[in-house]
């Protein structure tokens, strides 16, 4: 009981101190082998990650603030295991359709590249009562995905850490109650982790279609692009934002027109989407408005040797889609049926049907311009309603009144993934600067690196210092190699991204404290300042600014050391 | 920084609830089984395991207590992939000799099962210095093992949680330190969790050899046999005990005497091992004496076959091996070869080949009685000296003078590996009685269970009680169910096989503490004891007894609740 949370001297890590000993950074060198050269991962294969002690205690760090966020929230933490069985899979029809499942031999298994199949069964097999509504669980777990081209270090491998949670809710009201609980929680969690994010909505919000959220990094190396509205203030990824065009469209200008056909799935409506020749078609915008589309019959010859009988076509409809930025006076092609009766054709125009553009008018608000960033995507929040749930005939009884008759319905569920190992990455790559990495103190291998430099003229032992530190359980490590120079060790903490770098030398008990972490508030807003301002300490405190007036190094005594590098942290 | 642990009000986990209401406890139930239905554990499919909320806790708390004693032995936590890559375990030799490797289609990887030729690969692909030496690691992973037919529950599976360390030296001399110091951290890990333990010597201690120890907890359900002698106290697995007859052997009795052939490697010697028919040969014993002999050549006819050549016979030899339990006039089988010359054969007596079994004399101290007992292993520390980093080329240069000459020698390697979910498997079915599961409090899923029973007739709110938990940091759940009565919590606290189950009643703030944990140490050296007989404290304390004189409900006030249960605790 009353867990003391151990105390421990650690030293910097053996193979990280042998390669940093001869490394010279430049900014030149991408972020995943920046990693590598610093030892915090190392890759035994493509795709394949070993974490080394740095890199774990930054994804440990990670992990905490999660869990933290998500016991808050009542969600409960399992760890399902990581083989899943192909039955699940076939009844969702997810085994045939992903080439990325990683197969074991005999193909009895999968290794879990995501568990909706598997928290399912495992809430079937503990037989419940609606009365433990909702269940909510999440597993911070190692995820499987055969990548054939996994991309350089954390960002798209085979192998990755990832928060995937889930839950059930008893009606797609209750649902909603846990999923924006989970956007609460999302936050949090982002908002612990200090960078700026963006969460781009999905979709309007209909319940019982596919509301979710993406939760982005902006960064020019991300995957993703997304869109944001200067007017409403929306934000969305590429694949779900609606644009008008800029400006008015101009009946005068020529503009090529290309043509893709679709068709619903009962094979009654050929629909016959028009768009500028330059630009892509989005076919999930097209089926926003013709809801009954099937997108994966997209074969065009096939679609139109079906309506090209003339016996029966009579029977049939067909509906021409046309984008915003054309005009009836555009350059369109010669339509494909030449027997058409134009009774049969019914015609959209002014629908938005192609990926935006920067600077194009937002589909939602109609006003603002919309303005285009590339991301990298760390977390997806997602409703999911029945999807899982029914064919792996997860249900519960339900009383419909109370003589005790009871409905048997399929829970309602959604799922919420964090990129764990993909933060790491981001981060890692977003902070970089000219001096190295540089890690909120949140997520930080340790928030200070503690250097003696030469004795204390006093004569003090540091003792008091450390026992200090430990009775406040400072996360701090101590770079005591001999023969590696005093610059060198400040350097090397800065280079790793360590918030804060603490020297011991001739004027202990005056400290010196280098700071390296990067600021997340406004200037006048640092809590170190209004701290430094009050009166409301006595130990000796000096700040040295560089030429911009930004604090690079503050020199306390011992006993103001706590509260100085608590509120220089605090902004870190 | 300044980590402080996140005090969180916990609730008793849904699923469990559910379970435990409706559950019938009877003892007969094996105790895999009694997981499942208390929901620690549930299982997808043979072999394989989900950890539900509270068997995660409990296999968390295990996790953190072997971190805490790796990490003060200076190993550093890593996390290496889970797939190993076929070309290293072919390397070794072990990529066809294990059926029990889990490997992927295409049979490029497989999952781990242990990591030495990663963690070899590891170390290589750091290019590092003899001066960073000793390199030690731990991880804490899934391991997995294509096991044919899975027992029960998490003592033999397919999927498992192990940690596993490895040590990398300069020289055997050193590699001997730190198998000392980790044998010293085993036995702080197992003294942490209490239960008793033996530590089995696997061999003399041959530096060059194989030094090995493994750790049991000694239980009838056991797979392991292991032997104690009452004289020296030796304690070794059934494969490694040597041992001697009884009594002096009485030559006027009749012993039916069995043979089996072996050779050695250079197939110039046949080994003929005698032993009494109605007892088990260990081939093992008998390469102690002939360290040549290959034990995987053992087809009995093929042996003899190729000295049954009169013509070559000349240039080879014979050993005849008798076990100590023969004497010369017992029954002997047939020579197999007829036209043997008697000065090609040497014959060895009182040598001990075979098994022991309960009585015997200790092979060791030739004096003292063995005594046998089924074990489960939950460790193991072996030496592996170069069995891995030379065929894997893990080496580094040396100094051998002061000229800067340098020689490359192979690194010098130990493993270490501790079953963490066997453990829970082994202390679940050992500590088990006729209330049910009962944890030691170091690894309990909580130390106590706080319930409200009625409205305290003082009117006083529990409010300032659980800020006292949450200020101690007081790992607690609170079962704040309605309609389940005061007894009824009580029982199933226990049945889970939490150390205290605390009520707050009409008498707060007295508060009644019921005892359900073990205890660890004598009577007489009770703290709790020691606390209520000394005049150290001013709170009111009155403590009730059963029949058998132990204490079973603790009545105190709330002034010194948090020094009663830290004495409590201390001995459970």
């Amino acid at each position: 009981m009353l867990s003391r949370r151990f105390v421990h001297i650690k030293t910097v890590p053996r193979l990280y101190c042998n390669h940093v000993d001869t490394f010279n950074y430049s900014k030149n060198l991408p972020t995943h082998e920046l990693l590598v050269q610093l030892n915090l991962i190392n890759q035994p294969r493509a795709g394949l990650v070993n974490w080394s002690p740095i890199g774990l205690t930054i994804m440990n760090k990670i992990s905490d603030i999660i869990r933290r966020r998500m016991d808050e929230i009542s969600f409960e933490e399992v760890k399902l295991s990581l083989l899943s069985h192909h039955s699940s899979w076939r009844k969702t029809g997810r085994w045939d359709n992903s080439s990325e499942l990683f197969k074991l031999k005999g193909e009895e298994y999968i290794l879990s590249p995501t568990a909706e199949e598997d928290i399912v069964n495992y809430v079937s097999n503990n037989s419940s009562s609606y009365k433990n509504l909702p269940l909510l669980y999440y597993q911070i777990n190692p995820k499987f995905r055969n990548e054939k081209r996994p991309r350089g270090g954390l960002l798209r491998g085979k192998e990755f850490m990832m928060k995937d949670a889930y839950s059930f809710d008893a009606s797609e009201k209750d649902a909603m109650t846990t999923y924006q609980s989970v956007i609460g929680a999302y936050t949090k969690i982002f908002g612990d982790l200090k960078l700026p994010y963006t969460k781009a909505e999905a979709d309007s919000g209909d319940i019982g279609g596919s509301l979710s959220h993406e939760w982005h990094y902006i960064d020019d190396t991300g995957e993703d692009i997304i869109y944001t509205c200067d007017g409403c203030g929306s934000v969305s990824n590429v694949e779900k934002t609606l644009s008008y065009p800029e400006q008015e469209v101009d009946e005068s200008q020529s503009i090529e027109v290309a043509v893709r056909y679709f068709t619903t799935v009962d094979r009654s409506t050929l629909v016959c989407a028009y768009y500028p020749s330059s630009r892509t078609l989005e076919p999930k915008f097209v089926k926003n408005e013709i809801p009954d589309l099937d997108l994966d019959f997209d074969d065009q010859e096939t679609i139109l040797k079906e309506f090209s009988n003339e016996d029966t076509l009579i029977s049939k409809s067909i509906v021409r889609i046309m984008d915003a930025r054309l005009h009836s006076r555009a350059n369109f092609p010669d339509f494909p049926i030449s027997f058409i009766n134009r009774s049969l054709i019914t015609t959209f125009t002014d629908i938005p049907i192609i990926s935006a553009i920067e600077g194009e008018l937002c589909g939602k608000c109609e006003e603002g311009h919309l303005h285009s960033n590339k991301a990298i995507e760390v977390g997806h929040t997602f409703y999911l309603g029945d999807k899982y749930s029914k064919p792996l005939d997860c249900s519960m009884d339900f009383p419909v009144n109370e003589k005790g008759q009871v409905e048997r319905r399929n829970l309602i569920m959604g799922c919420y993934g964090i990129g764990v190992s993909r933060i790491i990455a981001s981060i890692g790559e977003i902070n970089r600067d000219d001096k190295g990495l540089n890690w909120p103190q949140s997520i930080a291998p340790w928030t200070m690196t503690i250097i003696e430099g030469a004795k204390s003229e006093s004569g003090e032992s540091y003792e008091s210092f450390y026992n200090t530190l430990n009775d406040n359980s400072v996360d701090y490590r101590l770079d005591n190699r001999a023969k590696i120079g005093l610059g060198k060790k400040i350097n090397q903490s800065n280079l790793l991204g360590i918030p804060l770098a603490v020297i011991l030398g001739k004027q202990y008990p005056i400290i010196e404290i280098e700071v390296r972490g990067k600021r997340y508030v406004e200037e006048d807003q640092l809590s170190w300042k209004k701290l430094h301002d009050s009166t409301d300490y006595s130990f000796e405190w000096r700040v040295d600014f560089d030429e911009s007036g930004k604090d690079v190094k503050h020199f306390v005594h011992r006993d103001g050391f706590i509260a100085v590098v608590q509120a220089l942290l605090k902004d870190m």
